[in-house]
């Protein structure tokens, strides 16, 4: 009865990235008819702005997506990048955990498996080939390539179907993709909604699309500012562990582990090097290759006891207070909004982030259920809306973790609420492949309820002080109704004539300042309160 | 300012599966201290019992974790199993999506990933290699060998340091790991409560396990029953997409696309074939690889309206009611148990799965939160515990949708109940590479309610004869004490002698039988119930 091992292991094999996500798609988000195509828009629309931005350009977009039957779409993505040198179309779109953003700088993109994953699940529906158009610049000239492709999981490779050059007026991609199994739909976390909450987070970009029925959404530009590019920063001494810099020993071609030291980490100055030899006495002269692990740990524990200024905060670029409140004014329309963008803090130790948020009350604010708004979180990573799992996400257990009713808030469920958290950082800790939920880090969620108790704070002055002009508007036109009989029935009671009041009245009921004018004030007192606020509860 | 595609691409660059999860090891459990280590139990764990039943052996497991400083500990883990042979040795510990479970077969461990991310979370934390020993059999003779090695991520292979035969008793793998930065807690997430779970569903296992603190827990098997070894299922025509066709097509040795059709896919008669091909006109006998892509459409299509048999289900092994509770007594010792194991289902069209439950309650059930017993889901998949990611997971989804107090227990949350839930699949949907939580496809949320549902009826049963035995009991005190009172008095105010009362009173008060009588009287009311029941609600 029993079985030897040989016979067992007759059935091991290796998988290919592809092969083994084509297998398990739901680990790249690809489950559900309408999440499916929501996790598509999301992966070309995140590449398209990765690529624009890149490369200095204000990213416009345009997607067309045609229903060829029920649950069958064609779907055309086309943008204004720098486009995908010949060479790297299939790198791109075929081959998993491949892409140019394994470094430290901040991108919407980290993992090299979203442009393939979309290619994979066309293939896996309808069997169909992708079909790219790319513009490029080679020196000066521009360039034109069409190509349709397959993946071909067994090696994680593409396999070229159709090549020829194309004319191209201008850089850029067009890809065209064919789905079957897949769900376009308005709800939350449909694709429409996908694009709105881009662009609130990207008020930068444009984007057009034309929806299956033919209706043309045109999301225009809310600013004209080009966020700046985010720099490759070097990763700081407290962020690294032994693993890491015996990693970049075993792969630099620096012939000196000094050098090593002073060309891979921020803050890391020939004088700090010098200390480090002192104290450790280890020989840092000697060849990167030859360092040990007791020594790199021993490293490690002194960064950890070293004084280093703060990461360099030049690699992240937060959307910035005015640029939410631009972005939220334009797709919400609200009638009270309050920004924050907080001062970079370290999680594991020295990954820098940053938190903003924002919070707006009353217009297109929260979601629409049934005939009632009610509160909505909308989360973000380096601007990507995240829309699924939002339950086991750092941002929701940090917004739970709040009591609104302390700040006037006695139902948030019912308010008619949007509140926009962004996390920044070169380094976002998703939980999974889908890259749907932020690790909950404890430094993260410190600073997600530090941001949102701020803006929280400004928005129960604003309700406040709409709640005292409503109060005194009443009390107004209670004396205008009054004031008038009382005086002429006093008046003929007393037998006299009715006194000159009006000027008197008009001063005790005056009338309140129109809400903008108190919005304005809140305003000031919310940049005030940065200066004098208490970092912590 | 604008950049130009070729300067963008000069950082492009491909990683091995290796490299991708160095970078992100948290996608595969690997966040937090504790739950780090918790991973680590759960995938040697996991790896044990699946090689020890396939060879047709009781699986033993003994494992001795030592603490050697603050967050640093030494794990040794030691099978019974068949052994690794040596050439697979670091193909099992140091390459990741390899191994011999990628088919259609019932098992823990699905992914190939396990084991590997073991060996990195240790190199990573501590930079020691990991050490085996290996005992297998070739041919009739007993083989040993010890391995020392490290993985060398760039290649996703392994780096054997040290490699040696050595005389071995018996078959198994005995491995050794260092980990920093991880943490052994007695916590509901923490290693123990992992082994502890591990058992209820494993009954026929036997873990021996010294913990830090040089404590020896033995936990017995609870049935020498070994569950019989699943088969290998080939996949049922209604579970196959047009894409997996294809991809049989393009990756078989047979000659003709009919023979592909018999021999990959079950319930597939010639005849079966011979209707196909009169349907739909496509010549079957032409070569797999001559097969297209709308043609693999329309037989997949023609599959969902032709009637099959059901899926075989010899590759499906639940645990069983009988298993369950021998389980559940072992651990939990309750006052009460009910199980069921429910029929065999299919989700996503073809892929098969059963879902059995259990429900204890009193006696260790619940977990303690500071004096109170509270209520506990303890979720599995094929005999796994689940310990993460509970709220995304389709089992939590299920069960918090069930009405409890339809089943007398008013406040869940509070009760003394633990709710044991095991999905047993060839595929179990996991939703991440952490292997954490179950997709909640909607045939699955549909069984574990109605699995769910059954048991909490017969614990309704149970409280409820329980609260009626103890009515009776009170009832009865109240006659035995007051009715030779009043037998007395009357008889002195009648003026005559007491009668002869007791065997009438008696009768009236009869002692309600002792619980343990109960509990089997609902035991057969609650399998009369598996017979007379409706199946939805």
């Amino acid at each position: 009865m029993e079985r030897e091992a040989s016979e067992l292991f007759e059935e091991f094999k290796e998988l290919t990235a592809s092969e083994f996500f084509r297998r398990n798609k739901q680990m790249l988000g690809f489950s559900g008819k309408i999440r499916s195509l929501t996790m598509v828009f999301h992966e070309l629309i995140t590449n398209s702005l990765d690529a624009a931005e890149e490369a200095g350009i204000q990213p416009e977009i345009s997607i067309d997506l045609k229903r060829v039957d029920k649950d069958h779409y064609i779907l055309k993505h086309m943008d204004n990048g720098p486009g995908i040198p010949e060479d790297f179309i299939t790198k791109v779109y075929c081959t998993m955990f491949a892409g140019s953003k394994f470094r430290n700088i901040q991108s919407r993109g980290q993992q090299g498996l979203g442009c393939s994953g979309c290619v994979l699940l066309s293939q896996m529906t309808t069997g169909k080939p992708a079909r790219v158009i790319s513009g490029y610049k080679k020196g000066e000239k521009l360039q034109g390539v069409e190509m349709t492709f397959k993946m071909d999981v067994k090696t994680n490779k593409g396999l070229i179907l159709d090549k020829r050059p194309v004319e191209v007026d201008s850089t850029g991609v067009a890809i065209e993709l064919q789905f079957k199994d897949v769900s376009y739909s308005l709800s939350e976390q449909g694709a429409y909604e996908y694009i709105r909450r881009s662009m609130i987070a990207n008020p930068h970009a444009k984007i057009t699309f034309r929806d299956p029925t033919g209706h043309k959404y045109i999301f225009e530009r809310a600013t004209d500012v080009i966020p700046p590019l985010p720099k490759e920063v070097l990763p700081h001494p407290r962020g690294v562990t032994a693993d890491d810099l015996i990693f970049m020993a075993k792969h630099t071609d620096k012939r000196r582990f000094r050098s090593l030291l002073t060309s891979s980490l921020s803050r890391m100055s020939t004088k700090r090097v010098n200390e480090i030899q002192e104290i450790t006495k280890i020989d840092l002269n000697k060849r990167p290759k030859d360092m040990k692990w007791e020594e790199a740990e021993r490293i490690v524990e002194l960064f950890a006891q070293m004084d280093f200024m703060a990461p360099p905060t030049s690699g992240l670029i937060p959307i910035g207070k005015e640029q939410i409140e631009k972005g939220i004014r334009e797709i919400l329309n609200p009638e009270f909004v309050a920004t924050t963008t907080r001062k970079p803090k370290t999680y594991r130790g020295g990954v820098s982030f940053v938190i903003e948020a924002g919070i707006s009350y009353g217009g297109d604010s929260g979601r629409i259920v049934g005939e009632q708004n009610r509160a909505e979180i909308m989360r973000f990573a380096n601007r990507v809306p995240l829309s699924f799992d939002q339950g086991s996400c750092a941002i929701t257990e940090a917004l739970k973790s709040i009591d609104w009713k302390r700040y006037g808030i006695r139902d948030l469920e019912n308010a008619p609420i949007t509140v926009f958290v962004n996390i920044v950082s070169t380094n976002v800790p998703y939980l999974s492949t889908g890259k749907q939920s932020v690790a909950p880090e404890e430094e993260i969620l410190h600073e997600v309820r530090q941001a949102t108790m701020k803006i929280a704070r400004s928005l129960q002055k604003y309700i406040n002080a709409k709640r005292a002009a409503k109060d005194e508007e009443m009390r107004s036109k209670i004396f205008e109704t009054y004031v008038p009989v009382i005086m002429r029935e006093a008046a003929i009671l007393a037998g006299k004539d009715v006194p000159e009041y009006k000027e008197i009245l008009a001063k005790v009921t005056r009338r309140p300042k129109i809400l903008d004018e108190i919005e304005v004030d809140l305003g000031e007192l919310a940049d005030e309160d940065i200066v004098g606020e208490k970092d912590d509860e």
